[in-house]
């Protein structure tokens, strides 16, 4: 299952076997290895142990948002370790705190499984989880466990957290006026090209690793509002449906400058030729690099410039040159399939 | 499943035909219905809709707890609606808050479902979390959607709140001091009672309904903590495990009172024969009922003495006279079975 599991029915002990307490015997040792626990950060009042966790807030307000991932769903065992998860379900939590300007103070983590899923699944999702959390310098402070029918394994993260400091508000989707510049904090697409490599059977590579553990520089999203971001998302379903997220919000078309976007596909075309790299551009969910708005002259140094925001011309659109990209194409709907 | 869905196959969609949006729309009509959107209240700045919750914190510090239920593990379709659900995992969260001397601010929610899964479910439990929240005035301000596996459904939520104002600290489970009398907010035993009841064919009656709905007055927590509570804890998985817990972190002996216990057995005893009374108050989990400890004549008006916290022997331990309760017994361990 995880390249560093002991595979069950080879000594490996399963969660069933050895019950809540040990499993968080486990997950606490593996925190406290990790400077993840929640006593060794300041601002935990009251970390794990009790009824409620209680953290310290400086701003006078606390960001909050929530993402599960799902086995067989989100992620596939031949493909993903324990630890790949781990990582990249704080990832995507972070992300979307310093998408809003923020920084994380403080995670919840919810394990819903099988009782016949190896112990060693979980030290490696407390792994990542750990490296993920001390990397950003935020703690586990709370969660839950819950047992499921056979097969099931779901991760939970809450994330909390606050606005840097010196920002006044949260930066929104909907802030974008005609005129702002459109950026994006990082390259797109490597996500997707590590996700076509998968499927043709690699199983390493720096795209396949940024699919598996994608990393951007979070600390980005406090840069962006600092230098006066109008709008800003985290390009986790695709350029086309998060930049029509903004578009809609904000009631402004979105203009994808050509050459910009043929710049960006020209680092991934050698992998997968151009027009599949156009498409991991345009398209590729799971990147969590910052697309944000900015007045003209405000984009900060190491930003990619993508185009700029216009006045609306009927239902508000991401457009490359003439073309509008469909806003629910190339994307991802949970449900939808 | 739930006695207010239309069935599968009769007309009724799937959450899978509607897809995310359609589940969206759904569930913030039923929340605005009830006035539990996040709109609706002030101390929300960003609601659902942006990445990231944004909520006021007036006091400096937020409290932040986490609880999951599970089809066929916390709930059986048989037994409870949607409603059901959705009512219970909101009132374990909150009790969770009060337990510390808290109230809600807003909550998270997770839903995490098979395709398959009438959207008429998805509204009841929508409109079970809506009664709760507006019955607390506390606002869902954001959550997940995931699509799972045949058959899986689990709800998540995440309760962020505040110490209610007065209150110095947080009360923990580790402040009880010897000679402090233990106290509980209401009777207990009632949501066992209730299994029972449903085990035995019941559908309906006050304790059935207590354990699928059950129902506390939240507001006793803020109130004890005011009173000057040294300890606290909500009885989520019997009063011999929660007792043990207050015990252990606390470093005393809990020490039941024979006469005390009998009285609230004897509420239960018509129904349900004295001995299993008996067991009900002293095993029965999901009662979410505060227990505390307080100074000698500090205990709240309404609250049933218990008995009282003494100078420890050994292990801490919670006693009904000479007898110690098993601490793993008549409790809830959700791997351990």
């Amino acid at each position: 299952m995880s390249s560093t599991s002991e595979p069950p029915g080879e000594g490996g002990r399963t969660v069933g076997e050895v019950g809540e307490r040990g499993i968080l015997g486990e997950v606490f040792g593996v925190l406290a290895e990790h400077g993840a626990a929640a006593g060794s950060l300041r601002d935990v009042v009251v970390g794990p142990g009790d009824d409620t966790a209680h953290l310290r807030v400086r701003t006078g307000a606390v960001l909050a948002t929530t993402d599960t991932m799902v086995r067989g769903q989100d992620w596939l065992d031949a493909w993903s370790t324990g630890q790949d998860v781990g990582e990249k379900i704080v990832t995507q939590n972070l992300a979307d705190l310093a998408s809003m300007g923020g920084r994380g103070t403080g995670v919840l983590v919810t394990l819903l499984c099988d009782r016949e899923l190896p112990l060693a699944w979980c030290r490696d999702l407390t792994t990542g989880l750990a490296r993920a959390c001390s990397r950003a310098g935020v703690p586990v402070v709370g969660g839950d466990l819950s047992a499921a029918g056979p097969g099931v394994v779901a991760v939970s993260v809450t994330a909390l957290g606050e606005l840097a400091e010196g920002i006044p508000g949260a930066v929104l989707r909907s802030g974008a006026r005609p005129g702002d510049v459109l950026a994006v904090s990082g390259p797109l697409g490597r996500s997707h090209a590590g996700l076509e490599q998968l499927r043709a059977g690699a199983r390493q590579g720096r795209w396949v690793d940024h699919h598996l553990r994608p990393w951007v520089d979070l600390e980005q999203g406090p840069v962006a509002a600092l230098a006066g971001a109008t709008a800003m998302i985290d390009v986790s379903d695709g350029l086309g449906r998060d930049g029509g997220r903004v578009a809609r919000a904000s009631g402004v078309d979105l203009l994808l400058d050509e050459a910009a976007v043929d710049d960006l596909a020209a680092r991934l075309a050698p992998e997968l030729g151009l027009e599949a790299a156009r498409r991991a551009v345009l398209g590729g969910g799971e990147e969590h690099e910052l697309l944000a708005t900015f007045p003209v002259g405000a984009v900060p140094t190491g930003w990619v410039v993508l185009g700029g925001a216009e006045q609306v011309q009927g239902e508000p659109t991401v457009r490359l040159g003439e073309q509008a990209l469909d806003p629910d194409g190339g994307g991802w709907d949970h449900f939808g399939g």
